[in-house]
C-alpha cells in the first residue's frame, strides 16, 4: 500500500456522480492498477438455492453477470462462491472491491455473517475477506439490506434517500433506508419489515411477533391461511383474478394487511418510496391497484405529502449490486 | 468571521468526549469569544403550554434552566421566547449556538417547524434564525426528537446509538435513533411510534393508523377505553394499583398492547435500549413490570439479545436539552 495512485479527472467525476465515497476508489494498491479493471467491483450475493454475481464499473455498468445453483449441504455454497470468483480474478484481474451478502444478520465488523441459525451450515463467523484471500476487506451485508442498496444504486428509487423495501415470497423480508443511511441497528436486525404486528390477536410468528404481516402475506402460511385450498400466491391471485369469491376474499385480505403495515411504518420510518420485491409482487396490478387504495386509506398524508408505491427493478441481482454498491462505498447520505 | 480562534486543548478534549463535530466548535466568530460564554449553548423547547430553556456547556453542564408558561393565543409563546432570550443575552452574553424544538414537522431547511395543524398559530415556516436575530443559524428539531437526542446526550441512553423513546402522555409520541443517526425522514415525520398498528380492526386514529398504540395507551382515548369510568390513566392505574378488577383488565391490555408494538418495532430499529417518558411512565413499576414481560414474550431474541427498558431521565427537559446538543452538533455517528 506504499504507493498511493491517483485517479484521472474523469474517473473522479464518474466517481462524484455515482455518490462514491473519496476514501472508497482514490486509494488501492499499486499492483491493482491494470486499466481495464481498477473501477470493477463485485458483488456476490448468497441466496437460498442459488448465488448471484455481478462484476460493474463505478458507475454500475454490467460487465458480468452470473447466477450458479447449489444444494445446501457440505458447504458447497462456499466451494462454489470461491471458485467463481478464482474465475472471474483470472479472467478479470483483482477487482477493486468485493462486497458479499447472505441471509441472517451481519455482523458489527461486517467481515461476516454473525447469526444465520437452521440453514446455511457453516455460514455464521465465516471470513470472507480471509476465506476469498482478498487484498481488501470485503464487507459483509444481510441479503435484504443489500437488495435495498441495490434499488437505490441503480434500480427502482434511484436518487432516493427514504426507502423502505418489501420482499413478498415465502416470508416477508424487508429493509429501510433513513435520510441517506441503511439502517442497521444495535446487532444488524433493523429493517425485518415483515415481522410487524397486524392483529395482535393472531397467533405468533417465528420472530415472536404476534400476527404479523408476513403472517398475512407470506407464501409459507397460504395453506393456513386457505384452509388448505391454495399452496402457493400465485395460485390464490389467478383463482382471485378468475372471479373466484373466497380467493378474492382471502387476497384482499393480505392486501389489506400489506396496506395497513405500510401505513404504520411510514409514521416511523418516514420513506418517499416503498418498493415491491419478491415473487408474490409479479400479481402486478392486481397487487398494486388494491394496495394503493389502502396505503392512501391508512396513511398519514401530512401536508398532503404521499410516498410513492413502485416495483423492485433488479429482480433477483438486487443483492448482487447492492452488495457492490456497498464495495464501492455508495451512501446516499453523502458523508 | 474573520478571525477564527483556536479552542484550548482542554477544550477540545472535552468537546470529542462530549461527541461533538469539530465544525460546530472550532470555528465560531471571534466577537463571540467572551471567555465566560463561548462554550454555552441555549436548548429552547416550545411545549402546548409552556416553554423550557437551558444553558449548558459543551460537555452539558448546566448553567441556567427556565420554565416560561404562556397561553396559546396571539403568538404570546414567540413573544415569551424573545424575551426569555433577550435577557440571557444580557446576562450571559451570546452563546455559542441555540438550538430550538416545538411540536410539528421540521423543515427540511431546519429553520423552521414546517407542518404544524391545529394549535400554535403562526408556529409554520416561522424562520427562528431571523425572529431571534442569531449570528448563526438555530437548527429547528421536533419536540419529541429532541428529547430523545438528549437523553441520548445527557439521559437515560447515555453513549447508545440505537434507541427507542415512547413519551406516555396524552398522546403517545416517539422518535428513534438508528446506528447514531436521529430519524428524520422525507418529511421529518420519523419516529412517530405511537401510530403503529396493534389491532387492526379497530377504528382509525387522527393519523389515520387502524386501532393504534396511542388508542390503546394515550390519555385522550381513556374514557372511550374505560367505558367513561376513568378520566384519566393516573386514576385507572390507581384502581388498578387497589385491586380493581376491571381496572386491572384495562390497564393490562394497555401494557399488552406497548409491549407488542415495543416488539414489533424491535424488528424495524433494533435498539439497544427503549426509553420510556412522559406522564404515564410515572406509573413506575406498575408499568415496567407488566411491560417487561409482555416485551419478552413478543421480543425476537436473536442471538440471545434483549433491549433494555429504561425510564426516561431529562422529564420536561429532555427536549431543551436535544435542542441545545443539536446546536452544538452532537453527533453519536461520529461522521
Amino acid at each position: 500500500m506504499s504507493r498511493i495512485p491517483k485517479l484521472k479527472a474523469q474517473d473522479s467525476k464518474l466517481a462524484r456522480r455515482a455518490g462514491i465515497r473519496r476514501s472508497a476508489v482514490d486509494h488501492w494498491p499499486a499492483r491493482h492498477q491494470k486499466p481495464q479493471t481498477r473501477t470493477c467491483f463485485w458483488g456476490l450475493d448468497l441466496g437460498g438455492t442459488s448465488i448471484k454475481a455481478v462484476a460493474v464499473t463505478a458507475t454500475g455498468a454490467k460487465l458480468r453477470q452470473r447466477s450458479v445453483a447449489f444444494v445446501d449441504r457440505d458447504m458447497e455454497w462456499a466451494q462454489k462462491i470461491r471458485a467463481l470468483v478464482s474465475i472471474w480474478r483470472k479472467e478479470l484481474g483483482e477487482p477493486a472491491g468485493i462486497g458479499l451478502s447472505a441471509p441472517g444478520l451481519a455482523a458489527k465488523d461486517a467481515r461476516s455473517i454473525g447469526v444465520m441459525p437452521g440453514r446455511l451450515l457453516g455460514l455464521e463467523r465465516l471470513d470472507w475477506t480471509d476465506y476469498l484471500q482478498a487484498s481488501r476487506p470485503i464487507p459483509v451485508l444481510n441479503d435484504a439490506h443489500a437488495a435495498l442498496l441495490g434499488e437505490v444504486w441503480h434500480g427502482a428509487a434511484r436518487g432516493q434517500r427514504n426507502v423502505m423495501l418489501f420482499t413478498l415470497g415465502t416470508g416477508v423480508g424487508g429493509a429501510a433506508m433513513v435520510d441517506g443511511h441503511l439502517l442497521r441497528g444495535a446487532i444488524g436486525r433493523a429493517g425485518h419489515l415483515g415481522h410487524v404486528t397486524v392483529d395482535w390477536n393472531g397467533p405468533r410468528d417465528d420472530f415472536n411477533t404476534a400476527g404479523s404481516l408476513e403472517h398475512f402475506m407470506g407464501n409459507k402460511y397460504i395453506r393456513e391461511r386457505t384452509q388448505g385450498r391454495f399452496t402457493t400466491t400465485h395460485d390464490l391471485v389467478a383463482a382471485a383474478a378468475q372471479g373466484d369469491a373466497r380467493a378474492k376474499e382471502i387476497w384482499d385480505r393480505s392486501v389489506r394487511a400489506l396496506g395497513c403495515s405500510i401505513g404504520s411504518l411510514i409514521n416511523v420510518l418516514d420513506p418517499e418510496v416503498v418498493i415491491l420485491g419478491g415473487g408474490i409482487a409479479r400479481a402486478d396490478k392486481l397487487l398494486f391497484e388494491p394496495l394503493e387504495r389502502y396505503v392512501r386509506h391508512y396513511e398519514w398524508q401530512a401536508g398532503g405529502h404521499q410516498a410513492r408505491l413502485v416495483r423492485a427493478e433488479l429482480g433477483d441481482y438486487a443483492g448482487a449490486y447492492g452488495s457492490a454498491a456497498n464495495a464501492l462505498g455508495f451512501n446516499p447520505a453523502g458523508e
